[in-house]
């Protein structure tokens, strides 16, 4: 299935109360944020949305909280994945209700496939509960620990899935990116999901991504495309190489969700701590962190001029 | 929290229908035999119960099933693990209110602890929701991906989780699992959870185990357990030599999750077909396997004579 | 220590002969095939050329005998690895009494470094046994299992190995290569190692690479390299995405060691079989290895015209 | 091929004295120790007598200096292994003109095998050059890195391997280990190689073991086995239990290798510093870890009353 996903799409932290429960009344003030920063979409409830450290009638409310603010330069993916198919399933039919833009799927986090077939019948299972919309499979082997090889995917997935639109493909092969991103004449929407590597993707092919740090550096990345877009790839490869010291500064505090949080807080946009079993930094962990990033002079990245 | 859960627990498939939905009324026939068999016990909707393949709803009507047939000589201890603390917290307020004998929680599947701290505040905030019931950790590394060291994680849980009872063993690592046996002049429930090695368990101090082949098998296990009592290891020796060799096949087949399903088709306890993503034995392999069943001269074990 | 090595450096194949001995004569004809391809150097016994699968004397004479073909155009840089730093300090002896323009070390196969520091301490080492000549640590975690933070590894051993020059990068970690690549105003020599990758790692700066398939198909390694320095970026992904389809292929066939190897021949450079415990491809597997080359008309970039 | 070797075997420590050169002259005292305190045999330049860190004519001393202490009660295996055959096979015909009683190989550390086939083809190459002695190959997952079935590799590789005569087999797949045993009538001689788990190895049917905390505390490991042997296995579990603790500060020392080489100076046999790339404990690590070994009263275990 066809889609027109493109730009930098950000994949939101939820926002969770003092209480840690979900905290819907922020949502309104992050979209504006992202929108204000030239965001192009949200891929919501995922891996940075600790998606699957919420409930099901959460994540239905956490979802349909964004769709308030979708529009056409504002799309909304949602993430439906779940260890099981019946609630993944449920997840698909009220993104439909909701009229999301698409939606998709992580590999299965209990009892993992070991080949791409069975792969495909439980993706097949989730896609068809949501055949009106397209459905992205969500490689992020790091997170779900499923690793099985994509082309193979795509190629036998086609026939089996027809809302089938591609792959959020949130790994290190490139190679594998390339393969896919060119099968069928283009026909898959590639969605690149490794920011520290967003100018690497955007030379074999990509024409956008989806990304954590997206959520308060989108214009450093919008830099390296307009760069790249330009033919300038020295300065793209400059503006790449300062997301890759701040993402390694990031990875020093946890990462893209654990470390990555906070900083929402530093643009306004509080969104509380994160839910167990993730530890949350300490407040000393967040001030250091802080000072990383203004001795990187990187505070000018975070908001849009 | 003490706990007096001993002998061979088994650890049941779900049954399910020709549509793939939960099929309840075999579960009456099911404990009837497990109970013929010498089963002390049923440790409900964990691996090889596909627990988290069902929705929240199906589990907890899978559990209070099989409370039913609850007895002073058949314990039941439910499994509440889930992605989210919020559906683990719901499951065990759930186990409490049905009265089961206890509960447990496998490492978090999702966003995963690399800390022994975070693993605690995790199991904490699952346990304090049954605050009158034990709770067990499910220590099970190679479905979970969760291996944080467990004399450590029961040391300092001891003051965190009132109602922790111990652990549910499934791992290979039997030092570790001596270790857990004797913390604090034997203090800790530790049920051992490899078929493969109860023997290796008993001399180590283990006074029982929950299994899958525990579900089909039990009478040979039992017969493991009653030579070592009597101080005849060399036949406990050759029974568990017995297990080894059905569960080398066990493992082409698929293990004991996939592999060991259509068996309980074999002892007249139909239990349907697994559930999306795991992918189910063709007829044909299921032929082959009885075979090597027959051929092993093992079939004198699937039922108490 | 300043280094200028650019360009496509081929890693060769150690050539055998029928009774699987080192096959030295044949190397004068390899060499001349690789220069006439334009490749620009050659980095000997390393993984593609079987390196630790032949004894210290066996690598001291494949060593020597490229030397012979060595000049300004074709560097040669030895690697010296081994599990006993004394083997790799001999080979390093050796290498510097040939005048080899570098050498290198992988990380250690045996008693495996968990610490940058350790990692260093055995570099050093065997670095200090060939002061005069600038050393390359190989980073190459899929073959020695050793994967430490090279930001961490450059920064710490600047002080410690006077003749370090740099990395020899074969992993895919890129934003880890591009940050070590602008570490101390581009100080370092980061020779980028993963052929599928090539395109990737120009973009990031690298100015040359090193790999197994620059042994047959440096023509088409050529192609990108020009298409990109011309701004060409479409022309060089289409070129790479022709790598990507050929090295696809290549991991059927058992990866660029065991399945490359046998295309030597097809070039006129017969390499004979691999050494135990690589297994030989079958000959009908390498005919159809060849015949899919045919298919995606790859010929054409196994010779310069 | 049939051998006989049961008991306590020690995996020594290689001597290496101020300058790091190995240090025969202790060698003498290091054999006398061992035969006091019960121990049958030495398995020499295995994992903890840092054989790849040798070069092999320092291996070949090695090895040659331990025959001179060979007795009938004190038997010398060889471990051979090395990353390329050429080198295994001379250290293997050096075995056997010195008479060692066995020669080994663990599995290979570079280009490592998939397919049991080709582990079997490299043992192959290495027994064939000493057909008149024992060959055991060494399975050390955990040091190789090389995994392979292990009742496949004995069934395949008995007509290819005439004089295979078992496996060293250092691994927690206890069940793997039973099957073994229990082959072609208990044909093949399995070497209990995991000193924390001993008396799970009798009670399946090891008849000896080999390890490197045999080294220090052979008479504790003596205890359980006689314990074992008289039927007692409370007595032997609780003598388990006691190595499973010190076992646990073992590995927080960094192991049996580096945790391990500092006590031989506790019990008057200075084997000195580990070479690189292993790092050495500092002399407060050594005591602390000294102290909770008396803190344990374990002293009473390193020598033979």
């Amino acid at each position: 299935m066809e889609t027109n996903l493109t730009g930098i799409i950000a994949a939101p932290y939820t926002p969770f109360d003092e209480n840690g429960e979900i905290n819907l009344k922020i949502i309104s003030k992050y979209a504006d944020y992202l929108k204000k920063n030239g965001v192009s979409g949200a891929f919501v409830c995922g891996t940075t949305g600790e998606g699957l450290l919420m409930s099901i009638e959460e994540r239905k409310a956490v979802a349909a909280e964004w769709m308030k603010h979708r529009d056409d330069q504002f799309k909304i993916i949602v993430h439906v994945g779940a260890t099981s198919y019946k609630d993944a399933s449920s997840l698909t039919r009220h993104a439909c209700e909701i009229d999301a833009d698409a939606f998709s799927a992580m590999g299965p986090l209990f009892l993992k496939p070991d080949h791409v077939d069975d792969l495909i019948s439980y993706c097949q299972e989730i896609a068809q509960a949501g055949a009106s919309k397209p459905f992205f499979y969500y490689h992020i082997p790091s997170v779900s620990g499923v690793n099985l090889p994509m082309v193979e995917f795509l190629n036998k997935a086609e026939s089996k899935i027809p809302n089938l639109a591609g792959i959020k493909f949130t790994h290190n092969n490139m190679m594998e990116m390339q393969l896919c991103m060119n099968l069928n004449d283009k026909k898959w929407n590639i969605l690149h999901g490794q920011d520290e590597t967003l100018l690497a993707g955007l030379t074999l092919g990509a024409k956008g991504g989806v990304g954590s740090t997206y959520n308060y550096m989108a214009p450093l990345y919008i830099k390296i495309i307009e760069a790249y877009n330009n033919g300038d790839i020295e300065s793209a490869a400059n503006y790449q190489l300062l997301a890759a010291k701040f993402i390694s500064y990031l990875i020093k505090y946890g990462g893209g969700v654990i470390g990555g949080k906070p900083l929402m807080k530093l643009v306004g946009v509080d969104c509380g701590q994160l839910r167990t079993p993730c530890r949350n930094n300490t407040s000393e962990d967040i001030k250091e962190f802080e000072k990383a990033i203004m001795a990187l002079d990187l505070l000018q990245y975070f908001h849009q001029s």
